[in-house]
């Protein structure tokens, strides 16, 4: 078994030739100071990323907002994306209710279809690329520094619920709907990621759960991270189904596809976040701090456990 | 049935939102004036693009080349590129070879791996994205002219033999290593291609097979073709193979997987496309002429055929 990660590290960052722009393949996006461009790729796959493709109604949204998410996580503005198709035997109906899905989602986040590929294929696997302007410098994922506080947008594990409620139909929880809901179309802080150049240290997006995403965070920055679990923010939702013991709030906060922005920021902005975070109507945590120690930690009580992303979030293997 | 081409005019169209860069996405390339980049993406899958994915040898020249030659086609100078690689269980070995291909053929066309994404999928599939950068404006597909000559670099059919060969094992011809080479690694028109920038009207790489790409030269700048069979190129060796009636040049000419380049000049530029051909060792050969008329038709001896690339060249259809 080979992991992501293995993959990137001791195969394909050696083709980058230490171009600077790859930035050492350490963070989502690639950045050309000069050009003062981002770019971005994500291939997402019916059965892996989103669970049937019968009906794009259900999963457009998904794929679309997980694409922009890498640029407006890094405090720049998308630009235009680029569609490559394989797919199997498709109708007008589905086309049409594609493009439609797809020309809301880019009017609403300020983009246009720039080009592609079309391709006949056994099964549907879609790769959006996204091209973004970048007026001042990214926010990377390898600036985080000692003693930073670690915010997070949003809410964590509803939109894992939606999976499992989508997955399990036996599976009956109150507010099915609203979980659903927060897998299928995750809400991007869009507003609020245009103010994030302002403060933050480093950044990325919450797509294979918090404490990967964090970890990525910690090893392009060399620095560890300790998270409170009291912070950690949940749905009121959520929180009702925890008192009534139907989850546990520990074993879902980082499943992933949550498609929030996870940052760091120095001690000093604290209440220049608070305001800004008001200002924009956008719910944000302080639910950590950065430490020199290596790994991410949970204060979760009187006890600390040290977290893996291995047992919590998502990482494909090959 | 959805055709590729109705897909693109009939849906995708819309969503460019009359962007300028999309060149109505009549072309293959996105062209972005201000940052003077163009882009292009292509999706490569086993059984589709090539024939096996067991060993890197045997694909990642193809696939690699053919990404880049849309970009050096349009005079253009490739710059990065990203690799979306979805596959099935993979082992150290294929990924050593798999990674040291790509380097040699990044090397050989000076790019860089810029970014990409990993995905566990149930076949192998890779999309490749080039960033090119445009010092002069690229030569696009609708800015053909009436009465331009009509040209393309190298050999057509070689490759196509190539794949027939590769896919009959008992199709035995001479020369079956030549044409599998060709079909497994096209000699792309680096040297050239450098200078097409000088005198080509428009252009285009030979991919889906001359028909085609000269059908889409002519859709996007609303004119006709006409083409002589006598000036269409083969290797010594398809024309040998030919006079001893192995195969029917009429028949494979058009079949695709080329990647030569297919420009048109004005004819005031002859005379300098025969002493930039020379001083730079390529092969290129005057084929026909842009016509007012609509549609693409051969002057074969006496006889003129209109041919259409439904029967000639490759098209997705969905």
């Amino acid at each position: 078994m080979i992991s992501e990660t293995n993959i990137i590290h001791n195969y394909l960052k050696n083709l980058t030739f230490n171009n600077k722009s790859s930035l050492k393949l350490n963070d989502d996006v690639y950045y050309d100071v000069n050009k003062k461009i981002i770019f971005s790729t994500d291939t997402f796959e019916e059965g892996t990323h989103f669970v049937k493709s019968s009906n794009p109604n259900k999963f457009v949204k998904k794929i679309f907002r997980s694409a922009v998410s890498d640029i407006l996580c890094k405090g720049s503005r998308p630009m235009v994306y680029f569609l490559s198709l394989s797919a199997p035997k498709i109708t007008h109906k589905w086309l049409n209710s594609f493009c439609n899905e797809l020309k809301k989602e880019s009017k609403k986040y300020g983009l246009f279809l720039g080009g592609g590929d079309t391709v006949k294929s056994k099964k549907l696997s879609i790769s959006i690329s996204v091209i973004g302007e970048t007026k001042t410098k990214p926010i990377l994922r390898s600036t985080a520094r000692k003693n930073d506080d670690i915010y997070v947008t949003g809410n964590l594990g509803d939109s894992f619920l939606g999976l499992v409620a989508l997955k399990n139909k036996t599976f009956s929880i109150k507010f099915k709907k609203f979980f659903i809901n927060l897998y299928e179309a995750p809400n991007l802080p869009l507003k609020f990621s245009k103010h994030i150049y302002k403060f933050a240290t480093s950044s990325t997006d919450v797509s294979d759960g918090v404490i990967r995403d964090l970890e990525n965070i910690c090893s392009a920055s060399k620095c560890g991270a300790k998270l409170f679990f009291s912070k950690i923010p949940f749905s009121k939702q959520a929180l009702e189904l925890s008192r009534t013991k139907k989850i546990n709030l520990y074993k879902i906060f980082s499943k992933g596809d949550d498609y929030q922005i996870l940052f760091t920021s120095n001690s000093k902005n604290r209440k220049l976040i608070k305001f800004i975070s008001k200002k924009n109507n956008t719910k944000v945590s302080r639910i950590g701090v950065i430490t020199s120690k290596n790994g991410v930690q949970m204060k979760n009580g009187d006890k600390i456990d040290n977290l893996s992303s291995i047992k919590s979030g998502y990482i494909h293997t090959f």
